[in-house]
C-alpha cells in the first residue's frame, strides 16, 4: 500500500515522458513541468501513443490522460506533490540545482526521486535541506512498460523513505531492485555498458556489423534473459550439479581473452558467494523443474517473437 | 534447400544432446557416438526431456526418437554421414584428434562442423586432410530450442561449404550467423563474457547479489533483447534522430568508469559506422515504427513471462 496521491514529473524528455504515461495508466493526477519551448504538446503526444501498449496492459480505475496538468513554474509545479520525480539532461550541477529548487519549494514530507543512470545520490543530495527524502529511482525505457526500477539511497536518506518508494513503485506494478551501494552506473547500466563497450570493440576492430551483433543476440541469449538472468543461465547450463560444476568446467576461461573486459580473480570465496548466491534465490527448485519452466516459456516466447524479430519468416515452423 | 539426409553427433554432453534432439525434431536420422559408459541411456532422458517442448514447437513430418542408433566406434559413426557435428569437450589437442578420426573415417564430401565456443576454426582443421569441409557451428542452449548458430569458416574452408552449412541450418528451423573473421569466442560468445565478467566483479566487489544481478537483467533490458539487440534498442533510445543523436548524447558517458571494461575511442569512423549500420538494417523503418512494433511485442511478452518470473505475482496488473 502507498498513501501517494499527487505526483509531480519535472523535465519530459524520454524517460520523463514515460514515467507520466505510467503514472496516468495507474490512475494518479500528475502534474507536470519542463521549461523547454513546446514540451506540453510533445508530452501529450507521448502520452498518447503509449497509451495504446497500457490500454492492452489493463488500466486502473479512472486511469484518463486529462489528469495530466502542465505548471507554468518549478514551484507551483512541486508545492502540493506527495512525489516527485526529476528527469533534466544528465549534468549533475544542473541536476544538483533543480533539485534544491525542488527540496525548497516542495512540501517537507514529499519523496524527490531522481531518473539519474549514473550519478550517485550522496552527491545529488548534498545540497538539499531535506536530503532524508531523496532517492535516486532509475527506470528503463519504454518506462509505462519495463517494471524494473533500480532505488538507490544517499549517505542521508532515510530507510523510511526507501521503503516507501518501493511500496509506491509496487502499486505502479513496477519491480524496485535496492541497491545497497553506491555506484556510478548503479548495477543495470554497469552490465549493459559493459556488453555495450565490447560490441563497440567488435564493430571498431571489424569483427562484426551492428547488424550481426544483434543477431547474436535476439537469436540466441537475449531469448533467455527475458526470463533469466546470466548467474542463473549458467547455473543450468552446469547440470545437476548448477553453478558449482559450471564453474569448475568453465571458470578457466575467465583467463581468456574472449573480451576485452578483464575478469576479477575466481577465489574461493567469489565461488562460494556465486553457487550460494544461486543455490538459495533458486530454492527448492532443482536444476531440472527450473529447465522444464524455461523451456515452457521458450516455447511460447518463440511463437510470439516470431512475429517481431526482422527476419522472422526464414524460422517459419515446418 | 539442403541435400543433408544422414547426421552424425560426435560427443554427447548437454550440448550434442540438445543438436541430437533438434535434428530428430527436424525428421532427420540421427547416427550418435560417445565412448563414455552409459552416454546412450544419459541421451536418450535427455531427449525425451526435450521432445515435449518439440512437439510443442511442430515436429517435423516422420520425426521420431527412434530414429536415433548409437554408434560402437567412431569410424561406423560418421562413415555414411553427411553432416557430423562434433561436441567433444573444449580442450584444443582432445577436439584435434578426434576432429582429425573423423575427418579419416568420413566421406570426403561430408560437412564436418565443430560446436566449439571458443577455439578458431583455422586451428581446429590444421590438421586435416580434406580441411575445406570443415567449419565450426557453434549453438546456444537448449540447442533444441534457441535458433541462433554461429557459423565460422578457416583459412581452408571451403565458401561452399558455408553455403551448403547455412542453406542445412535454415531448413532446420535455425538463425545461422556467418561471422567473417576468426577470433577466439567468436562474437555472441564475446558479448555474454563481457557481460558475465561485469557481473562477477559486482558480486566480488560486494555491490550486489547474483540474485540481484538476474534481477536487474530480467524486469529491464532482458526483456528487450528478445527481440531487439543492443544497437537498435539504442538507436530507439535516440528519438527520431536515433543512433546519431544517441551517440552524441551518451557516447561521453564512454569515459565514465561505469565498467570495468575500457571502451574504444568513438572516432567519427567508429561513430558513422554505427550509425549508417543501425540505419541500414532499420531500413525503411522509422523509429517511431520501430517502437510500434517494439511495445506491441512487449506488452504480449509481460503477459506472457509475468508466469515465468521468480516474482510474478507482485507485478500482477490491476
Amino acid at each position: 500500500m502507498t498513501t501517494i496521491k499527487n505526483i509531480t514529473v519535472v523535465g519530459t524528455g524520454v524517460i520523463g515522458n514515460g514515467w507520466i504515461a505510467r503514472f496516468l495508466a495507474q490512475g494518479y493526477d500528475v502534474i507536470a513541468f519542463d521549461p523547454a519551448e513546446g514540451a506540453e504538446e510533445r508530452t501529450r503526444n507521448a502520452v498518447q501513443l503509449a497509451w495504446t501498449s497500457l490500454e492492452e496492459r489493463g488500466l486502473a480505475e479512472g486511469a484518463d490522460q486529462n489528469r495530466l496538468t502542465f505548471a507554468q513554474t518549478i514551484e507551483e509545479a512541486v508545492s502540493h506533490a506527495d512525489f516527485i520525480q526529476e528527469n533534466v539532461p544528465e549534468r549533475e550541477e544542473l541536476k544538483k540545482s533543480v533539485l534544491e529548487q525542488i527540496d525548497e519549494h516542495s512540501k517537507q514530507e514529499a519523496i524527490i526521486a531522481s531518473s539519474t543512470s549514473g550519478i550517485i545520490p550522496s552527491t545529488l543530495q548534498s545540497g538539499m535541506q531535506n536530503p532524508e527524502r531523496f532517492i535516486v529511482a532509475h527506470p528503463f525505457n519504454p518506462v509505462y512498460l519495463l517494471p524494473l526500477v533500480e532505488v538507490v539511497g544517499g549517505k542521508n536518506t532515510s530507510s523510511a523513505t526507501i521503503k516507501q518508494v518501493c511500496d509506491f513503485f509496487e502499486s505502479a506494478a513496477m519491480k524496485p531492485l535496492v541497491i545497497h551501494r553506491e555506484i556510478d552506473g548503479h548495477v543495470a547500466d554497469r552490465l549493459m555498458e559493459a556488453l555495450w563497450r565490447e560490441a563497440l570493440h567488435l564493430v571498431n576492430d571489424g569483427v562484426a556489423t551492428t547488424e550481426e551483433i544483434d543477431t547474436a543476440i535476439i537469436y540466441g541469449a537475449g531469448l533467455r534473459w527475458a526470463q533469466m538472468g546470466p548467474f542463473l543461465t549458467f547455473h543450468l547450463a552446469g547440470g545437476e550439479q548448477g553453478m558449482r560444476h559450471m564453474l569448475e568446467q568453465f571458470g578457466p576461461a575467465l583467463k581468456l581473452p574472449w573480451t576485452k573486459l578483464e575478469a576479477p580473480e575466481l577465489t574461493d570465496e567469489l565461488k562460494e558467494r556465486v553457487i550460494e548466491g544461486c543455490e538459495s534465490y533458486a530454492g527448492d527448485e532443482s536444476v531440472a523443474e527450473l529447465e522444464a519452466k524455461r523451456n515452457e516459456f521458450l516455447v511460447k516466447l518463440l511463437d510470439l517473437v516470431e512475429d517481431y524479430w526482422p527476419a522472422s519468416k526464414s524460422l517459419a515452423k515446418e
